[in-house]
């Protein structure tokens, strides 16, 4: 199975008063994977978007083990946990500098048009349906 | 069965290029329910963390089921779904000004002191203590 | 001269380690005073745009004099400073609950079509033109 | 003149309906220009925080000229502009992959002590102050 990573730094903005990382960020960065997992794949979110199709999603999971902390470099996991052609969910593990688990999670995506209206994406965009299924 | 509601209108910065909002803002919207929910009991959020207990979430789940628009009116009705001294779970929902419901989820917290070691909220700040567990 | 007023509640989301709100999000608040400014002159701001007309912002300026603190409530002040048919700039000052005065700025935006070009307000919406015009 | 330079991946959480990056999270494009600024000459920002001083921002200035957009490789420049050992503040330039200039701003930050007294840094760290002013 492919697992790709990303890494980056904590941002400031990212924390909040408690001193660790705010915790709705940690979607933000699932999105980074999801999106780099996409890109690694010659699948350019970008460029689905802009040929009309958008991947909204539609649930979010996490659970927080440790706290990511100000300048952190942390490390984003992520691998396709699931697709047939409407929906997509990727499982996503995120560590820091010490190899330390902070959190965990996955998020379901369905392929839809312009509307909003569930498209299968194996009719509608084939090279993409075969780019995502050759990995899972 | 207590239920809490709060209304506000979605601001723009919490809107992305799809033209709605940005999924991970629904859990801030969580947190002001939860955070209304506890100040309607007399358990400012505010105080307990200056007394040196903290709130951190550890688990977060939401389903979406329609897109909250720019300038909507929302409400998040929140409930609580679990607590026993330590752990604290709250139900969500999110409607728009149409009464459609828009996402749901639940969150779970656990209260800890300041290095982030979990307490039992009973033995430490008995009156918080008393005043949640009389809306389960 | 007319000066719009709105008070909300700081999130917990909008506070940084440093323990006060994050700077950037006194922006995000200078908008919630222009649109509501706005819409109070009977201008909703979602509606322009749904018409095609975008109103970006070109110049931002904040002076930080105090800060703000979760939970916190915040009241936003917006005047109309400048404004001749494409340009439009706004006057903020936001001040807490003790009426200390927190913060204060301005914003340049410009009145642009769906290409982001250039319009004059006046005579593409003249209503919006003469509503705002008459409360310089 | 030392001019430090940064580049990452514009995210999508960053993005508002316009299509566009929304413009507040240009200052948190600037503070990640500022702090790998003094990181690169040996100034570790969380270090210093750790030390008891903190660095608030006192005032921010942008002038946007073109937008950013989902998926570009954005390029932060940053320069120091004034430094005496209080105040301190830095010049900033945002580019696109394609060199084209979006923004530019500055920002002024003043040194202070845990209750957000000012301090001269050249007394409280003389290390810090003789790596800052050695690149004004």
């Amino acid at each position: 199975m492919y697992v790709n990573e990303i890494s980056f730094r904590v941002r400031y903005s990212e924390t909040d008063r408690m001193g660790i990382v705010y915790h709705p960020n940690y979607y933000i960065w699932f999105e980074i994977g999801r999106t780099d997992y996409m890109r690694s794949l010659g699948c350019n979110y970008r460029d689905i978007e802009e040929k009309g199709i958008l991947l909204p999603v539609i649930e979010t999971h996490c659970f927080y083990k440790k706290p990511a902390r100000y300048d952190d470099v942390v490390t984003v996991k992520t691998a396709l946990k699931e697709f047939k052609g409407v929906r997509l969910s990727f499982d996503y593990e995120i560590y820091n500098q010490k190899t330390e688990l902070l959190s965990y999670g996955y998020t379901v995506q369905v392929f839809v048009d312009k509307n909003l209206k569930p498209v299968n994406i194996k009719k509608v965009m084939p090279d993409i349906y075969y780019k995502l299924i050759s990995n899972k």
